[in-house]
């Protein structure tokens, strides 16, 4: 069962009823970016469900010092879907250089203050939606402060994104579990708009430390479950080194459809354009031994795999505005190619008879 | 010569034709914010030219860190003007209270990092303002960076406004210079808004720190002589220890005057209602020997001295917006009434002989 879909030169047109498509997306900071930007150009009703495990650079320094919650992943969020001037998006991404200040993201220090004004960290999102003129919902998956954690099979454990990022013997070792201490309860609002999806989207992004953390709410994979909605996982690019070295594109789903507590997932998106030797030579020259993926020869997957060319071919700039190239994600999605197949299957799903006959 | 003209209860109607008056304020930070929010009220096009001579606390730290401008007087002025929500205006004050970002206020972040971004501070100021929805100008007197010092009669020299303001031996040992070092020429823009003005409007703010440094950079004082303008100058309401202790009205107008290298300022605005003995006992209590004036009996002046009810009688509220009660200006100018004298003299300017011949 594969199903190969060209969208190169293709058009798809969508005519929907009085009433939007509501759009709920799920995953960190920089997956969700680029998935934000290219859901955005739709006529939908979108809203961002935001891991909040992040606790490195600047978010980690304002999590300890000043006892907020991590804005980081919420400030690509918004950035994505804000409709107010470059000039202003281009200031929440600025990062400062040097003195105190030095790797202080600008929109960091703004969410961090607004939460503190507001004395609730989702309060002060909202009011900086409004600042930002964000046009959609960005939703901190817990309001609750919570750690990330990872216990190892031989018995070690891995505290917050920062440390489980850096392991590298994670997938030789074998991980028993993933947890959040102390336990977080979703965020009401995610909850409601789960309920309410037409679409579902998970990922892309860092797989233990982006994905899974928002399934590890109480009440998020019980809510996208019970959840009518299509069920689409965007699977990443490219494996990350001693985490999912030797995963298959099958791995991550039964990976992800664990924490769901079921097989929930109705598609997978997944690239099937080969990137640049050129860039397929740098990330080795950076000691990432990062594979492109061989779709494996299950026989049977109640998912359908939807194969295009969804990945970036822009040129790389490293301007200051530029947060994926800061994150060095030189192969990565493109954000109207992978918003097009996401609309392509929200249009489908209005005539999953037929599609059923077609496969 | 006295002209008594009480505020109370009284009603002043304008009527302008189709160009609406240009009023330039000219001051520092807390002074100028009092100002211009009372002024704001008005259909008047309005431009607060700001010293930036400022080098005490979070401004202070930005510009040894990053090597900026001082944003912190600009912010207040930016603030005063801005259309934005009541919450956006309330975060450019808000100041952080923990960790290395200690003592920070989010605006002078804000203002820095514009700075950076656009490679200029008076361009980071124009997209601030339009951030803020700022209806108005507000520009800083020089783009250069320099610094205030106050050379003695003792032959020592204050360098900044930190170390000029803590010093309480000025009065007593007395002033052979104040400078700017290195010189700065004023900003294209302030001097265009000064040569245009109908009216302009010095100070309430720090003497020596906020008022006359903006008189020092080239170009500014020569822009007022040449200006058609009404002249106003706003009398402090309390003298500083050690500074202006001994300083009658008429030293305050002698000084202006002086830096303004010629009599040019034609009206004085003067306080006459005395604040409670609650204050003044408050003042007393934190060993500052603030003294109200007296308007002394010098037998001829060439400028008009408007002695009414400007003084706030606000309840003093420390909240966290509250730019005023943290500079713990308790005895302070009320925005409101003195907007109302200086729109009184706008409109009396139009009726000068008539008004010539009454006086």
């Amino acid at each position: 069962m594969k199903i190969e879909i060209y969208l190169i030169g293709g058009h798809f047109n969508f005519y929907y009823g009085m009433q939007r498509k509501k759009i709920v997306t799920i995953g960190g900071g920089t997956g969700s970016f680029t998935l934000l930007s290219g859901l955005k150009k739709y006529s939908v009703d979108l809203s961002a469900i935001v891991s909040m495990a992040d606790d490195g650079g600047s978010t980690g320094v304002l999590r300890d010092e000043l006892g907020v919650l991590p804005p980081g992943d919420v400030r690509q969020c918004l950035v994505a879907l804000s409709d107010s001037s470059q000039m202003l998006r281009e200031l929440m991404n600025y990062r400062f250089e040097e003195g105190g200040l030095k790797g202080h993201s600008f929109g960091n220090l703004f969410l961090s203050a607004l939460e503190k004004i507001n004395k609730s960290f989702s309060k002060g999102v909202v009011e900086a939606s409004l600042i930002l003129k964000v046009n959609g919902d960005v939703i901190p998956v817990t309001d609750q402060d919570t750690n990330l954690f990872m216990e190892l099979e031989d018995g070690k454990k891995l505290k917050g994104e920062e440390d489980i990022n850096h392991n590298f013997d994670i997938e030789k070792i074998g991980i028993k579990k993933n947890y959040l201490f102390p336990r977080a309860k979703a965020n009401k609002k995610a909850v409601e708009k789960i309920l309410e999806a037409d679409l579902i989207v998970i990922g892309p992004g860092n797989h233990y430390c982006s994905i899974l953390p928002n399934l590890l709410v109480d009440g998020i994979a019980d809510a996208i479950r019970k959840s009518k909605a299509i069920v689409v996982y965007n699977c990443n690019l490219v494996n990350k080194r001693g985490h999912t070295e030797k995963f298959s594109l099958d791995d991550y789903v039964d990976s992800v459809d664990k924490y769901l507590g079921g097989k929930r997932i109705d598609f997978v998106t997944f690239n099937s354009k080969k990137p640049s030797s050129k860039l397929i030579e740098h990330y080795k020259r950076q000691e990432e031994s990062l594979i492109p993926f061989e779709v494996s020869s299950r026989s049977s997957r109640r998912y359908r795999v939807l194969r295009s060319d969804i990945l970036s071919s822009k040129k790389i700039s490293f301007g200051p505005g530029d947060i994926l190239a800061k994150q060095r994600a030189l192969i990565r999605h493109d954000s109207d190619k992978l918003a097009k197949i996401l609309m392509m299957i929200l249009e489908l799903g209005e005539y999953e008879n037929i599609i059923k006959e077609i496969v």
